[in-house]
């Protein structure tokens, strides 16, 4: 199983909607076991593994074990669901990973197995299967994008200083790191502040990665965005959208709907000028969006944060000491042990990377 | 409530993935009824229609009925849910149009309003709301986008004549109307007949309406698309993705995809040359695409009737006609009446324009 999931990462971030998934199909003749079928969901996410490796191994498939790192599909279209070319090849037994949550498949894809006759073996390495499925899994179960909130703090747990715009807190090789993970998401999310502070351009500059620039998100409700600034001159390269309220200002919308840049409306936490995240992440997860990074700056991160919307927490720890002055980060590292499954830990020069996963 | 269907049918595709939906508070203190609140779905998708239209109302919402196009939504983000609002400024009595399929909805909607001692009456017109609602409403039921499928054919049954390119079946007012059906649709379809024979653009051509060209898509499982085609000439201006099979032509990709073309894999149908077509549309579903306007050829569109993936079907008959040669329609005019409900016939100079609506 192991080796099927570390198969199906090679098409991580590139199967379009469908999930990345891989099956191995192994059979044993008293040799010891040998991988007779090898499949990947295609670039772009059809067809699926399943009939890859099925049509690999052909006939050896019959009395064979097939490693699964997701339920095989079990709705019909024009080609058979997965499930059933499973069991119409002949194979003997399927160890399966991560459960689908879809509710097209939602157990449907083991039952129709067990109906035809094989063993099956669910949630083998399941947390580890889910772990690089999350985007799609996180559509499905919850009906919104799956979250990741980055951000980088300094030895003394600040994440800037006041009125100094962008500190750079952490190194290079921390910093093409954050750029990978930007290559593999689908969104960007930053709120006014960073961009009125740093103008970024919030692209992926890891050379061979400019074109997986994903699109910006900024959080806007006022309209405050201004021409000459970076997102804007760059709206027509790289996809940006402002959340914007309905009733913020007509004619700068035309302006920088000109410039490229299209809306998402955005409804308001009552009695507060900040934008209801449960209701935009909703709406993001209907435009097809299925991950999202959130870099920044403090407030934003709090407020996911407290919206109980962060799937994964990305914390960078350089060793810079920022003293007095410095603005304070919106979660501390023994707070997100504590709330957060501490799943990762490495080091690039001096910084410290480290990875949370919800624990729900 | 046809009031309240009208209404809402101003930010008819304009609302993002949320619905267009109306609310009227009406009132009679006894000297007739009277509309004390309007609400629309704010341009956009937020805030919601029953929000805007309470707080017109205020204190007079207090014994007041409702009429919602729409089942009010019941799940909690940060603003609260629709129909909690209700209960809360004192409502007496909801009549709502459409059921509204979201799981998180899906008849909790008129539950909380009927535990909040709310008189409920659902169902009222809900067939003349769920028209203008059909694209969000299949997303929900049936998980992938509205299909609509139009063609023009000759008062005898032909969609045009072998070997002689696009013929021109039908007048000036039923091609512009057939642009406003385009500006109203998430993305146009075609097969790469049509694009090879006719080699159109497929943009709205209507005077304001240029910027609202939908989204492109191509049938083009071999990559036969050719850089010279309009549509690739124009692809960075609108949208334009071709459904390709995983293994096409590596070199062709890449040059297609610099022109600004992007790419959707598809499946086959086993042992034939055609897209399986319901894969394909839930990829189009979970990609955010509302609604899709199928305009043929003949084979295009006789496989989305054949796989029943037609929800509406425009028919626009003129007065010539093609004799000896012709290509026939893939639906008749009585077959049409069999299988669809004839929801209305419109008269464009010599051209008749019919619209039938899915039994299911």
């Amino acid at each position: 199983m192991a080796a099927a999931i570390r198969y199906a990462m090679r098409h991580s971030g590139l199967t379009g909607t469908n999930p990345s998934v891989a099956t191995l199909i192994v059979r044993d003749d008293g040799q010891g076991p040998r991988i007779v079928g090898r499949g990947i969901t295609a670039l772009g996410g059809r067809p699926h593994a399943e009939a890859k490796a099925l049509s690999e191994a052909g006939e050896k498939a019959r009395g064979a074990t097939a490693y699964v790192t997701l339920e095989p599909c079990a709705h019909h279209g024009r080609t058979p669901p997965c499930a059933e070319a499973l069991v119409a090849a002949g194979v003997a037994r399927v160890v399966s990973a991560a459960a689908d949550p879809d509710p097209r498949v939602d157990g449907k894809g083991h039952a129709i197995l067990q109906a035809g006759g094989l063993a099956v073996r669910p949630r083998v390495m399941a947390r580890e299967a889910a772990s690089d499925l999350a985007p799609y899994l996180a559509r499905h179960a919850k009906g919104r994008p799956h979250v990741t909130l980055k951000f980088a703090m300094s030895s003394d747990g600040c994440i800037g200083r006041e009125g100094s715009g962008q500190v750079f807190i952490t190194g290079p090789t921390a910093n093409r790191q954050t750029h990978l993970v930007r290559a593999r998401t689908d969104a960007i999310l930053v709120g006014m502040g960073t961009v009125t502070e740093d103008d970024p351009s919030l692209e992926c500059r890891l050379p061979g990665l400019a074109e997986r620039s994903p699109r910006r998100i900024i959080l806007d409700p006022d309209l405050r965005m201004e021409p000459g600034l970076q997102l804007v001159r760059t709206a027509r390269r790289t996809r940006t959208t402002l959340v914007t309220r309905a009733d913020a200002d007509r004619a700068k919308r035309v302006a920088l709907s000109d410039a490229g840049i299209d809306f998402v409306a955005c409804a308001m936490v009552p009695g507060t000028t900040r934008v209801a995240l449960p209701e935009l992440f909703e709406d993001l997860g209907a435009m097809g969006l299925q991950s999202v990074l959130v870099e920044g700056g403090a407030s934003v991160a709090a407020s996911f944060l407290e919206a109980g919307l962060v799937d994964r927490l990305i914390l960078v720890v350089g060793d810079l000491e920022i003293g007095p002055g410095g603005i304070a980060a919106p979660i501390l590292f023994a707070e997100a042990c504590e709330r957060f499954h501490l799943r990762e830990r490495l080091r690039f020069g001096a910084d410290r990377w480290f990875e949370f996963e919800s624990r729900n």
